[in-house]
This record gives structure tokens, C-alpha cells and sequence, in this order.
């Protein structure tokens, strides 16, 4: 089966401290909101394609909380977060700290839109609270490993 | 015993939307701090005077979550959130959700700090994605709320 290749849109907001990542699926809601809350297939896309991602816990709940772990080697970055609200096929607003950076948070909020005839778009925002740090993620090659991922995802989807 | 009374200082970032809060007690950093994560004790100073507060659950660890009602007379006020960091006399990450606004949520920090002699200067900041929405949440009249709510926070410290 061929995948098509859908272009990830990711824009600094000009007003607020916020990325917005946009990108279709040739999936329903369902099936994305799920490659999204099920840790068995989240490890199976979520970054790029030269890291291997392992779970801590990955409870994804209203109220539930999640870690888990990059490797590339012997280099291991760790993310954590909670789960404030998860809207089956809808929504998911969790926050985001990276470990290598501790004292950063940043709030994400994801929002599966049905485009109907089995399409989805997400849209993904991220916010924190000084423009530097925004800016400071954008450059820091996010972008390469947002874009694979979802690539990865597409061909979870496909399956 | 004669409780000092504080300031409460309330600013509106003109950069990000976020409102910060500085107001410092007359009370050890892990004083104030349990005030804040033990459900027994807040339950006695969060909000105004006049209305009451009861728990639904209130987990204040790193990865839990909360919620609870304030109640007046008929009227019921329900928010949630989860924790996404709390270190011991030092800081709590959490998300807040009021819910009669149920798709607005804030990111909030709490910031402990020690200034000696039993004292803390506690910084609260509450987050969100939009200038508008923090302007509304200022003009709301939460200012009688936290400034009342500290002053029975001054009452509670002094016991």
C-alpha cells in the first residue's frame, strides 16, 4: 500500500508564546486519537526515526500522567507530563517537560478534527510562557523529528 | 495572636498572557506549602469567604490530580486539574480548569520562596493561550477571591 505524504504546517503563533502544528491523516479520528493514547503504538512513532522510545508509564486519562524515555545509544532523554483532560477522538490537553530542562513546561493541548470520508486533521498546539524559550524550541530541530514521526504514523496507519 | 496583613499583588504580564501573584506570609516555606497540598487544609482558606468549599479527590503529587466544588447556597462551581510537578517546600506545576468554561484551561506555577525568619514569598502565575481570555479571567472578580483567600490563609498560618 502507498502512503501518501501529507505536509506538516508548524507555525509560531505572532501574539502568544505558542507553536501550532498542523497535519492530515488518511485515518478516522478514532484510529489517530488511539496511535496517540495507547502506549504500545505511541512507542511505535512518536519522534524520529534514530531514536528508540521506551514507556515508564503511560496512562492517558483524564487525570493520569505519562514518562517515558528516548535512546539513541547511550544517550537517554527523558520527557514526563500529565493528562489534565483526554476526550475520546476529540481531544487531549497534557503538559510537556523535557528533562534535560527541568524547570521548563509547556502546555499542549491536541485537537483531532473528522474531515470525513476516513480523514482526520490534528492540530497540535504547545504553549509556555516566554517567547525565547518558543523560539529556542522551534530552532532546536523539533521540526525534523515532528515531521518523521508522523511519517512513522501514516505508515502505522496504513497497516 | 494579631495576623499582619499582606498585600496581594496582581499584574498582568504586558508580554504573555499570564497574571502573576506575589503575597508573602508570615510563615515557614513547608507551612505554606502544606497548605496548599494537604486537601484537610485547604479546604479551609482557597476562595472567598462565602462560599464553601468540598473536595472531590485531591492528590498533590507529581502525576495526580484534583477536583472540587465551591459551593454558595444553590450554586455549585466545579474545577480540575492535574499535578504535573510538586517538590516539597519549593514549587507545584498544575493545570486549572473552571467548569462552566470547560474548554479553558490554565497552566499555573507556584513558586515558594524562602526569605528567612519564617517567612515565604509565594509567586503564583496562571497561563493561558489567549490576551482576551486573561482579561476576562482578571475582570471576573477573581482579585476578591485570592485576596480573601489569603487572608484566611494568614488566619489558617497563624493557628
Amino acid at each position: 500500500m502507498t502512503t501518501r505524504t501529507h505536509e506538516t504546517e508548524i507555525v509560531s503563533d505572532p501574539d502568544v508564546p505558542l507553536v501550532r502544528i498542523t497535519r492530515e491523516f488518511d485515518a478516522p479520528p478514532d484510529k489517530v486519537f488511539r496511535a496517540h493514547t495507547d502506549p504500545d503504538l505511541v512507542v511505535k512513532w512518536l519522534g524520529p526515526r534514530d531514536l528508540t522510545m521506551t514507556v515508564d508509564h503511560y496512562d492517558c486519562r483524564t487525570g493520569g500522567s505519562y514518562r517515558y524515555l528516548h535512546v539513541r545509544g547511550d544517550d537517554e532523554f527523558g520527557f514526563h507530563g500529565c493528562f489534565h483532560e483526554v476526550r475520546p477522538s476529540e481531544l487531549i490537553v497534557q503538559t510537556f517537560t523535557f528533562e534535560g530542562v527541568p524547570d521548563g513546561v509547556a502546555l499542549e493541548k491536541l485537537v483531532f478534527e473528522d474531515l470525513g470520508d476516513g480523514r482526520t486533521r490534528l492540530i497540535a498546539t504547545s504553549l509556555v510562557d516566554s517567547f525565547a524559550d518558543r523560539d529556542a524550541f522551534v530552532a532546536s530541530g523539533m521540526e525534523t523529528g515532528v515531521r518523521e514521526g508522523y511519517e512513522r504514523l501514516d505508515e502505522l496507519l496504513a497497516k
